[in-house]
């Protein structure tokens, strides 16, 4: 069983953060020059919450709001759910599907380490899985 | 190798279109209601384009637009990349890669029937694998 630390090895520990703060464009700008999909929200540089691009889809126009003048604070999710390195990708896995969210902050301590996407998951689960198969064929023709 | 016709039917068929002529709010307000990311855009009921969650968070606040005022032929990915049901998750999961694009339209001759993501790929790839890898098991241990 793979472990979360090996898929951040691989992905990078890149995690960016935004202040709770700052308005709805500025989140999306940032995410934009990154080329990612969600970014951890921060007040006192300590982690409150998560703002994805699926959050600007649905709170926004669809709420008669302007991302100009809407804070973050209004349409992120307030999310209290994240994962150690330690954990496994299943625990992970299951962590986010039970909870219906599709990025997991990732906190070694109290210290945020990592942004993980359900898309980082599912890529290290077929990685392990054929790893799996191949040594499965290996030793069935040795 | 499973084939996108298999991967069609556990996901259902279902697949939402909308007019290159409406706007992008419509576009997203049909995406709210499904609970998707991703339509079809269609012109006289033929598939011009996919317009994502993405197009929405890249290409309207960003550039200075309004989505209550904008056409979804405006911000679209006029795409001429599609599948048929025949063939392979592999296949399409190698096409997506190339194209760097998340959905993709299967088309049957030329009637479209369903519209596939990324994510619905993989959960077809760990299946298949974890198939493959109980029967390896399953002819070790017999």
């Amino acid at each position: 069983m793979s472990s979360i630390k090996q898929t951040l090895e691989q992905k990078g520990y890149d995690v960016w953060s935004i202040d709770v703060d700052q308005v709805v464009l500025d989140a999306i700008r940032l995410m934009a020059e990154k080329g990612i999909g969600a970014l951890v929200v921060t007040e006192h540089e300590k982690m409150i919450g998560v703002i994805t691009e699926r959050d600007y889809a649905r709170k926004i126009a669809l709420k008669g709001r302007a991302s100009s003048n809407t804070n973050i604070r209004d349409i992120m999710s307030d999310t209290v759910f994240y994962a150690s390195p330690d954990n496994t990708v299943e625990e992970c896995m299951a962590m986010m599907t039970e909870k219906r969210i599709r990025h997991l902050p990732i906190m070694e301590g109290d210290k945020l380490i990592g942004l993980i996407s359900i898309g980082d998951l599912v890529k290290a689960k077929i990685a392990e899985q054929k790893f799996l198969i191949d040594q499965l064929l290996h030793y069935i023709h040795s």
